[in-house]
């Protein structure tokens, strides 16, 4: 499997997705502010990826701080949490991985700076380690609803390179590919970054999984022909009430499997579901520079000079459209997310099993 | 307004638009055989435009045939005819164009060969100026349904630069912009070629109408914002029970604009009904090279060498989602189009009126 990303002779080293699959190319970022360029400039993308970046980003700045005291050591990483967290304000495993170093650092107030340091780069490494192991139940609990002969659907990458591995869309696939079942992939190429022409059906090819890439603008022709069966993406965010923030054109898929009687999945670790925002439009949706749009690859134009443009980088699917929502802990109906957030929620009952 | 086409000194010139908004150049076609490149070849594109081009390519052929009776004269254009016919499968243009200079030439049988070939140039012209004229009726049978205030979203081009002027679903708007409204549009960008972001957007700006661009994938988001009041497409072909096959994503706009209660209309020229075949179902649809989707502009390539694809150049929009059909004897509903076949139809009656 390709490595996303890793900690290796103190520094990040990033796959550059921004290049695929014309090059591949790897990045070795010296120090935080290079991991936060990596991040505004998608060479790392995917929620899960994201977060697994910011931990390590946070771990690089705390091999430079100079403090020896805690106060002063924290001190100097509450800039780091600040450029981390502006780089992509829809994006809430940025958020929950400086929350979850923020708890680590309280939690290790006693131990020498030093060691602090030592543990901020191993906290980091159990991230990635982690995420694989949450992408793998994943695709455990949704490889139930891929069938023999079925033909699944997917917009943006949500696989391996948007994790740690395995991916979060795509984990259900690979694991139904282990499980010996017999199926294919369409790929959207989802415009503007193209990250589904670009990532998701290089990678799928690569796992030996049939893949066929489609123009957003074919799927409704496909399932008005009965040529899909289900569609699985993934989220950036999704909300208290099952409402699911992902890539631009996900909730167009969405209404077009409402329309058709298909099935409409979501992959969604539990660092990317927000328990705190009830409601999805009250996800803050980030608007991206025209450039993506009028030019492919920021060199090929392909519109008038000064044109102006509308580029929302997501779309929030509402909850009625979302057949299940699947995560680690199980699939679930989008209107039961509010249970999981309760203490002790009583999951065997919750779950959807086919 | 930019000349999409015309005859000049025993030349049919045509603006290619497979290099617009990049390069604005013009391709001298010295014979039909270039005619008919230039058709597959995407140089001239839109029903309407390639109607015309058919008829140009035509009267070039005729020229240079040197039988001297009608039966070889005739006989001479039967390749020209198979070979046009060819060059896009789905458009039904070029089976009107084909069909109207075949009965001319039967109500010719008696001139001089000589006189045929002239008046084959003139009829082509006829066909240039008549497109324009229709054009026109369709845009003031449209702009009732303009309201100051308005976003229009319009997917592909049926501007201008598909016929011989004012377009078919930006008519509305140019006579619109004449009666004084204040409207904007929003363009699909139109994958896999990108015909609005290259020439709607283009052709818009030049006609002084303020335009928005976006990916495919945005339209649905923007609809869910309650930002766009209608919708206007043209048609390849549309059929006796209404249903319409136009640029593919057509029907993902009609699904979406169901999906929110906004019109979607449809401006026809009565040429492009093909009264012939009953449902939408029944229309060939082209499926097109994979390295249209797989490289922009046939250069900058954007996936995988050798990934699968499925490229559906058209979809049909079945008529449940058309709100009317503007042609240039008026607006109907999609049901009553049978009732346009009718000899003698009562238009008035027929007629949509907001």
């Amino acid at each position: 499997m390709v490595k996303t990303i890793e900690w290796k002779d103190n520094k990040v080293i990033m796959l550059d997705q921004s290049r695929l699959p014309i090059d591949v190319a790897y990045i070795e970022c010296k120090d935080y502010l290079m991991v936060a360029e990596g991040i505004r400039k998608l060479w790392i993308r995917g929620a899960p990826a994201i977060g697994i970046a910011t931990a390590m980003g946070i771990a690089l700045a705390a091999q430079e701080i100079s403090a020896t005291d805690f106060e002063g050591f924290t001190k100097g990483l509450d800039p780091v949490f600040n450029t981390l967290i502006a780089t992509r304000p829809t994006a809430v495993n940025i958020q929950w991985a400086v929350d979850r170093i923020r708890k680590f650092l309280d939690a290790g107030k006693d131990e020498p700076i030093a060691g602090l340091k030592a543990l901020l780069i191993e906290e980091a490494e159990r991230i990635l380690a982690e995420d694989i192991e949450i992408n793998m139940a994943i695709g455990r609990w949704g490889a139930q609803f891929i069938h023999d002969g079925d033909t699944v659907l997917t917009h943006c990458n949500a696989g391996s390179l948007a994790t740690g591995g395995y991916g979060t869309a795509t984990a259900p696939m690979l694991i139904a590919k282990e499980q010996g079942k017999k199926f294919q992939v369409i790929a959207d190429e989802t415009r503007p970054v193209l990250q589904g022409a670009r990532l998701t059906s290089w990678e799928l090819m690569q796992a030996g999984i049939p893949v066929t890439l489609i123009t957003d603008n074919t799927a409704g022709a496909l399932m008005q022909k009965g040529e899909i069966n289900l569609a699985i993406v993934g989220t950036d965010r999704t909300v208290l009430n099952g409402d699911v923030a992902n890539k631009i054109g996900t909730y167009t898929v969405a209404v077009l499997c409402k329309e058709h009687g298909i099935p409409f999945y979501v992959a969604a670790p539990m660092s990317s579901i927000d328990f705190s925002i009830p409601t999805g439009n009250l996800i803050p949706i980030e608007e991206r520079e025209p450039r993506e749009v009028t030019h492919i690859f920021g060199t090929c134009r392909i519109a008038p000079e000064g044109v102006k443009v509308r580029n929302l980088a997501f779309d929030v699917t509402p909850a009625r459209y979302v057949t299940a929502i699947i995560t680690e802990n199980g699939a679930f109906k989008p209107e039961n997310l509010k249970e999981l957030s309760r203490p002790d929620p009583d999951l065997e009952k919750l779950r959807i099993r086919v």
